[in-house]
Formats: C-alpha cells, sequence, structure tokens
C-alpha cells in the first residue's frame, strides 16, 4: 500500500515557510503582511497580522513597543527591561483570552537570542509562536541496532491520550523544550528520566550529540492554540545504541504521564507509520534525520533526499544560539 | 597553539557566497553584475561579469546562446541541441585559450539538471565553474572507532605533489567528482578502488550512506583555473569502519598515482591539521560534517555549532539531481 504521505510530505509539515533564497517569490508574498520583529538591526522574529494587531492594542497602553510599517520593536535597554515589557504584554493576553495558544501557560522562561549568542530578552515558552522566535529543544533516539538476523529497531513512545498537544500520536524515545539557561546535553539528560524514566549516568555514558534538525515551522491546529502560528526551531539531535531488554538493555518507562506507553518497533514498522502520519511532526523530521545518517534512506531509493535533508538544516534567518 | 582557522572559518572557504535568505543585502550586491543562467522559468546557474563579456562575444558568431541583461539562456529545444551549442561554447574557448580553467579538460560530462530531476544538458566538467552550476562527488571516511584505550582514528591521504589542483594537501580517505550517469554508491565504490585500492565487494559490503555536504564554493586559485569561479557543490558522503591493520583491516594504498601516501591519523591530529589549513576545503567540509554526527564537535564545545552544520548543507537555489 502507498503511503499516505511521502518523505518530502513529512518535511513539508514541518518546515512550511517559504525560503526566501529558493522562493523568494512565495516568500515575498507570504510575508506581505507580516512585521519584522528586530532587535538594532537584527530580525529576530516575524508578526502574523492577527498579532500584530494585538500588539497595536497593547501599543496604546504602555510604553512597551515600537510600531512602524512593517517594522515592530521591543522596547527597553537592557536585557531586564526588554523582558518586562514583554512579559507585561503576554500576561495582559493572557488575561484577556486574547490568543488561545496562551492557554498552555507554563511559567517555563524561553531566551530569545540577539546575534553571536547573546540572550536579548526571555519569554514565557508558550507565547513565542507569537513573535515567530526561534525554540529550541533536544531530542533522542534509542535503538538497537540491526544484526545479521534481526532489523534496526527504535524505541518508541506514544502521547498520552489524554495531553493537550498531539494527543496519542507517536513520538521520538525522548524530546522536550529546551528553557532558559539549560545546555542541550543536560536537556536531554532531564528529559530522559522525566519521560522514560532513563538513568542520568546510562544516558551520560552511553548518548552521543549527533547534530540538529532546523525547520520553520507553520503549527497546525494539533499544536494547541491558533493555528498558523509561526515557529522556527532547532531540535538538537542525540543517538543511543541499547541492548535487547533480555540482554539486560534499560528499557524506557513512562514515568511523568505524558507518555502511555514505549513501543520497540522495527525500522519497517517505523517507516510505515511515518508514512502514515502516525508521528508528531518534528518526531518525523527526527527520524528522517536518523534514517539518512545511517544509510536506510539514501541517495538511491529517496528521490527527494537532497531536498529532504538540506530542508532538515535550514539555516534559520534570526540569530541563534 | 591556537588554530590558524576556526571551524566557521572552514565553512567559509567553502561556503563563500552569500546566501540570499540570510544576508539580503550581501546577497543583492554580489549578484547585482552577475547574470542568472535561466531554463524555463528556473535558474540553473550564475554568470560572473567575465564569463558573461565571453558568452557576449560566443552569441555573435552562432545561434547557441539568447542573452538580455541580467538573463543568459541556452538555446535549444532538447537536452542532445543544449548540450550541442555548451560544447561549441566550451570547446571554442578552449581553443582560443580564453579561460585558464579550461586547460584542465578531462572529456568527462557531467550532467546539469532542469527541476524534477530530469537532465537539462550535459557538459564538460571542468567548464562547469564558468557557468555556476551544481557540480557532484561523492566522499568517503574511513574510520577505527574509538575504543577505551585508543582514540578514534581516520584514514588520511596526501595528494601528489605534482598534482594540478590542491597539491601535496591532504584529503578525505575516498573522494572523487560524479560523471554523468554514474549515482553516488557507484561513484564511491569506484573512487575506493582507483583512489585506495579498496576492493569493490569490500566496499559495498561495508561502507554506509550517511547523508551529504552542500554548499556554494568560490573557487580559489589553487582549485586549478581563475579565482573567483562559482561552484555550488553537493557531495555525498559515506562512512566506512574498519579493523586496524594488524588485525587484518584492509589498508587503502594509493593506486592511480593522484595520492601520495595514506595516513592512520588520530582524531586530534585531524582536528590540528584542520585548524593549521592543511585540508583541501571541500574536504574539511567533509570532516566537519563527520565529527558533528560522531559526537566530536558537539553544541557544548563549538561556539559556531548551528550556523556550521546548516551552512554544510545549504538548500542550493538551483535545481538539483
Amino acid at each position: 500500500m502507498a503511503p499516505k504521505y511521502s518523505n518530502l510530505d513529512l518535511v513539508d509539515q514541518v518546515d512550511g515557510f517559504p525560503n526566501a533564497a529558493t522562493h523568494p517569490v512565495a516568500f515575498a508574498e507570504r510575508t506581505a503582511d507580516h512585521a519584522r520583529f528586530m532587535y538594532l538591526s537584527h530580525t529576530v522574529g516575524l508578526i502574523i497580522p492577527r498579532v500584530l494587531e494585538a500588539l497595536q492594542d497593547v501599543a496604546l497602553s504602555g510604553d512597551w513597543w515600537e510600531i512602524t510599517p512593517g517594522v515592530v520593536r521591543l522596547l527597553g535597554d537592557t536585557v531586564e527591561e526588554r523582558t518586562k515589557n514583554m512579559d507585561e504584554t503576554t500576561r495582559r493576553w493572557r488575561k484577556a483570552k486574547r490568543f488561545e495558544v496562551l492557554s498552555g501557560w507554563r511559567d517555563e522562561r524561553y531566551t530569545i537570542y540577539a546575534p553571536k549568542g547573546a540572550p536579548c530578552f526571555y519569554m514565557e515558552r508558550c507565547a513565542t509562536p507569537l513573535f515567530g522566535v526561534v525554540a529550541y529543544g533536544s531530542h533522542m533516539t534509542v535503538y538497537i541496532p540491526a544484526t545479521p538476523t534481526t532489523p534496526l529497531r527504535i524505541w518508541v513512545p506514544r502521547r498520552a491520550a489524554g495531553k493537550a498537544t498531539y494527543p496519542g500520536m507517536l513520538d521520538n524515545t525522548v524530546a522536550g523544550g529546551m528553557g532558559d539557561g539549560a545546555s542541550p546535553w543536560e536537556c536531554i539528560i532531564k528529559e530522559a528520566a522525566e519521560e522514560a524514566s532513563l538513568e542520568g549516568s546510562y544516558v551520560r555514558a552511553h548518548a552521543k550529540a549527533v547534530g540538529f534538525v532546523s525547520y520553520f515551522y507553520v503549527r497546525h491546529a494539533d499544536a494547541g492554540g491558533e493555528a498558523g502560528l509561526l515557529q522556527p526551531e532547532v531540535e538538537y539531535c542525540y543517538d543511543m545504541i541499547v541492548k535487547e531488554p533480555h540482554e539486560g538493555g534499560p528499557v524506557p518507562k513512562p514515568f511523568d504521564g505524558e507518555v502511555d506507553e514505549h513501543i520497540l518497533m522495527d525500522v519497517d514498522e517505523v517507516i510505515e507509520n511515518l508514512g502514515a502520519g502516525k508521528f508528531k511532526p518534528n518526531c518525523s523530521a527526527v527520524l528522517l534525520d536518523f534514517f539518512i545518517r545511517h544509510g536506510v534512506l539514501t541517495a538511491e531509493n529517496e528521490p527527494d533526499y537532497l531536498e529532504i535533508y538540506s530542508r532538515l538544516h535550514r539555516r534559520l534567518e534570526f540569530p541563534t544560539r
């Protein structure tokens, strides 16, 4: 049976915003009514019309924003001042129930970067897609390598049916957003314990940094909140080889209720589930990257090889960590 | 001792052309006097002023080119006609010694692609940088993994002192350009035999496809021919694990005279040679990609991690295979 989605379709789902270098006309058309979120001479985010409108209302009531045609600036001379002005803005919207996405408020601070990796300001995690600023996370693929008699197998969690975002979908073995101050490596150690009950000392000894995926995500409704919000994203990737459970290999187990179960899935079953759209979109991206790095997808068996892999390492249009 | 070149410097050396998405002003300034090489509504290459001038001379003497302000088109309704017109042009220049780069004529046909991976026309390999069209190759890193007592080691060839391009520089274990009709995999098998005396059956059983690097190279003088020619490039990457020579692992040996010797180099020595600028530029790119995929370079020890890895997977502005 032909898959519902090709691998390139899966990339389109996670990298849905036109690229100015390869599709200048589509980019110009798409951004014509967007405002650039600028800091000094750098664009740190992109603001869609309905958020711009809400910002114009806010700008009337406080000295927090400077809005000129096509350009929005967060006022404040220091990181602290800018952080405070952003905080006032997003809390006001939250109280007024202006944006559904803010109902996911977590009191978790994300860092928005100025060029050269310096923090520009901090803001509430769930509000970042209102401003089209870059978000970060760490994802890990825990797997048992192929042997002459058994295929490559991957530990795949199923998200809890009651989770607010992407309920019931398949996920990467370990994955989580990266809050203020954490490093990608510390983030993956923490998430491995929280999401999969994998011991810190074990993960430190066996996990391996293997790059990242980056893309410009246009949020779907099942991300939680309004559809169409902008979320450029970097997910640091880790691989971890484990042994068979009967040989003493660790077995990921749900810990914090966000995951229903962990399934040890043959590579063919993972591919089938990808094609059926069963994986959370950015987890598909991490798996496609894994399959390319491990020779499962090759230039010979995947017609869109070049486009898939280069789009999954998109050079984001904004300053990053 | 601080290295002469940072890893980001090495990326700059191989990806020297401004990116329209992240540096629109630099891109616009740089391309203001360039002509787009168009096929239907697609840009397949980029032509610098001195080549444009030579094309204008050619256009006077044959019905091969249509030149309008900022846009150049190769005439011909079929792949064969376009190939013939390109061939007439480049042979004429070669005969007139118009471009030094054409003294490296190899009678080796490269494929230039239209969108959707269909061939647009074929042309002589050494002439491709005159037209800023995408070139392809395959590179393989042959290595002995780290053990608790020995570091990761890589087989590194030194190019022959008499080679026309990058004489005496260090290289990837196996590397070669991909001519018309070859697949990346067939290319690496062939080059492994020709450059390193590695047997086809062994390579087929042990080499693993691991992605590619892509970048927009502005040629240095030591590439052979004029400096400043444009060469967007895709290098398919392969890894191959081998055993120690004393355990029966294959030892790469010079075969066709293009390589002087193969050195089994500790990872630290490879890093030192990279920093000293001893590697051929696109071989540095392949090694940086290898180091990121293998956790040698990480988000924690490499400040330019994100920029390095995304630029090494540049989404080229042209149709590709």
